[in-house]
């Protein structure tokens, strides 16, 4: 984002820790690996989104002086500490999945080598950056495999969490495969392709539709799309067949009509019928309201002449499962490898690779989830991003992570679900550990 | 929030339309209101939030030199209508529930009446703003009342969609009636309590749990709320029971214990039996993972023996109900009433007060949604917070949208669904609408 994140966007026992850390000058590096617990219901593979917004927010982590006064004024820490936390900035090391890359469960998708006090203080943003849009990548891509070919657009500004969850919605369905979104910021940000024409409200300004549509058309010549369910869908689409020979003389052509409500796939099938009677076959069908792939799917197969769709709130707010168990965990701190063993949350100690393995065809055959520094097997899935603080090569635009998720989408396994090894050497490790009293 | 919202963070239909009406020299009153169009399964009624946020959004909208220059760019727009931007403000009403007001589906909650470029323009990131923190009190309110008395903490930052969301999230639970937040910034930025202590890491950066508990302790005497589930629940139970003595020679007094996974009922109760046995019935037992109102009641409803509750993800995602239809619809244009007539959609016209009535003893009995212009029964509750662009009095104090939840949680109807009626000149206005041909 360009408004930088504030240090103080963290939950205080990182600052808590963060001095107790200080007073007991435990200062070594740290490992924490970020990664989902399991899939929700309804989701074969996840999709890492949100690195790009990580580093950004890494490389400009510090305090400002305002927020070392509130801190200050807190009376929880001293004085020393924050003359530490004044000079804080993130000097480590980090490894991670290609932005687009589609994972599993129990797979490390992003790893963070650091003096301790780096390593924890960045925990909440960094899962709150990676979580979100991995969310909505994991949710959109669902819809693009469930609607090839078609025009989807992101319509779910409004009712996602919040302006930042808005824009890193666009960001994420876009990434996926959306062809653009409806956010005109996150044209501005990302240079996301940007659609839109009416509202309800316009048409119900004028007196009456006809009114409406030839005024939208003579105004924005070059978009015509006609929302036409404000009162009588198929009497509307009569009204934009009967209009289209008189634009198409002021050399306005309609591009498509839009339907937000009722049975999409009768309205859908009637006002294709009235159109292509009235020769007006090149005018698309384009429809919203409360898509998602399942509706997608359901309309598609039934056949319905549907040309494009716009997907908002239940694809932004991932609505059947708007969050992941997605963790970041310390795996290693001063050369020692450590493990939690709560209760149905217990961890892979130690640093880790992830290596992919595909079958002749090239498509995912396994992966393996191995210590980092056991021979390389298949093709490792984490690479360095950030060395001592600073970015690995430029970022990626996000043109390329989009072409990386369709093409991996090209090797999706045919199989689910997709088998996830734990390297003979990652257990042995693991029960060491758990024989080791604390 | 302290950050201007963009005035790019809207749709690109809002600014087709604009240019639209623009071009049509179209700019008399425009009356919208905000309402939700029905309850989630789930939810006996809704808590209206986010009014704060809208009116700063408001105050402030504005086009800057560089979103006009990018919107030049994109050859969508005319001069003379950039032009127009340039100078754009908000100088309209505003009437809304105050915050904290508990409302029903179809009741307005905000009403804007202004030149309609304005009213339209503000449309998505308003329902952006009021939708989110309605959603989380909705859902937060929920475990106010399953926990009564018990302390209630927000841990939701890491896995909410984004920086907005986890600040908001904070604000929208504390008003609700939770006791605070872990997360840092919602103290700084709205005054709310912060709470935090410790996470595995920690534990598992020491060489044993004796150690970090008793380091922890040193350097947060005042703040001693230990992690006890790192491996072994019960054994670390049993090592708080006799850390404690000696922690209370240097003066340290161990706040609470804090269970994050397992059966939290037989944890608790374990855990509770551990600590009274060796005389520290002092010591309170908190607990987190995967809470929501469901949870907590049946957790209170065994008797556990549990003081506090951190309470995170499905809270702030709302997991069960991720989202509110909640829209924002035309009902007045030039002074006229206007209807859509959508399928399923279909609005009440007009500008609108809602009422409600009370019983003898208190309780919310009835509300009655009405034209504004009919003679005033009962309790209105769309109050005018903003008139041509300036706010009409100080912001309220989140401490007072606090007690306003509080309050109105005394006098919840025993009756659920509560009952809203449409006032009988509403119903005709909308017959009279439906016979107009559009």
């Amino acid at each position: 984002m360009n408004e930088p994140s504030s240090a103080l966007l963290t939950d205080l026992y990182q600052l808590t820790m963060l001095q107790a850390y200080f007073d007991e000058g435990m200062a070594d590096t740290a490992v924490f690996e970020c990664f989902v617990r399991g899939l929700p219901a309804g989701r074969d593979f996840l999709v890492a989104a949100g690195l790009e917004q990580v580093l950004e927010y890494v490389e400009q982590l510090h305090f400002t002086p305002d927020e070392l006064d509130w801190l200050a004024a807190q009376q929880r820490f001293t004085p020393a500490f924050l003359d530490f936390l004044k000079e804080f900035r993130f000097s480590g090391d980090i490894h991670a999945m290609p932005e687009g890359t589609l994972f599993y469960p129990n797979e490390p998708m992003l790893r963070v080598t650091a003096p301790i006090a780096q390593a924890q203080l960045i925990e909440s943003r960094l899962i709150n950056l990676l979580h979100f849009q991995s969310v909505v990548a994991s949710k959109a891509v669902r819809c693009v495999l469930a609607a090839p070919g078609k025009l989807l657009v992101d319509f779910g500004l409004r009712r996602t969490h919040g302006a930042e969850a808005g824009l890193l919605a666009a960001r994420a369905c876009y990434l996926a495969g959306y062809n653009g979104t409806a956010t005109v910021q996150a044209g501005l940000r990302f240079g996301i392709p940007v659609y839109g024409t009416m509202a309800h409200s316009y048409i119900e300004a004028h007196a009456t539709e006809v009114e409406a549509f030839q005024r939208f058309a003579v105004s924005q010549p070059g978009n015509v799309v006609l929302l036409i369910d404000t009162y009588d869908t198929e009497a509307a689409a009569r009204k934009v067949a009967a209009l289209a020979p008189r634009l198409a003389q002021q050399g306005i052509r309609i591009k498509s009509v839009r339907l937000d409500s009722g049975d999409l796939l009768a309205h859908a099938r009637a006002v294709r019928a009235i159109l292509d009677e009235a020769g007006q076959s090149g005018i698309g069908i384009f429809c919203s309201g409360n898509l998602d792939e399942y509706e997608l799917q359901r309309l598609l197969v039934a056949g319905a002449p549907i040309d494009g769709f716009g997907v908002g709130t239940r694809v932004d707010t991932s609505s059947d499962s708007p969050y992941l168990d997605c963790v970041y965990k310390l795996q290693e701190y001063a050369g020692q490898p450590r493990r939690k063993r709560s209760e149905g949350k217990a961890t892979w100690p130690g640093r880790k690779q992830v290596y992919r393995f595909y079958d002749e065809d090239g498509r995912f055959d396994h992966d393996v989830v191995a210590p980092e520094d056991d021979p390389p097997v298949g093709t490792p899935l984490l690479h360095c991003c950030m060395r001592q603080g600073r970015r690995v090569g430029p970022a990626v635009a996000l043109a390329d992570i989009r072409r990386h998720v369709a093409n991996q989408l090209q090797q999706l396994p045919a199989t689910v679900p997709h088998c996830v090894e734990i390297a003979p050497t990652l257990q042995a490790l693991a029960e060491r550990l758990d024989r080791q009293a604390h």
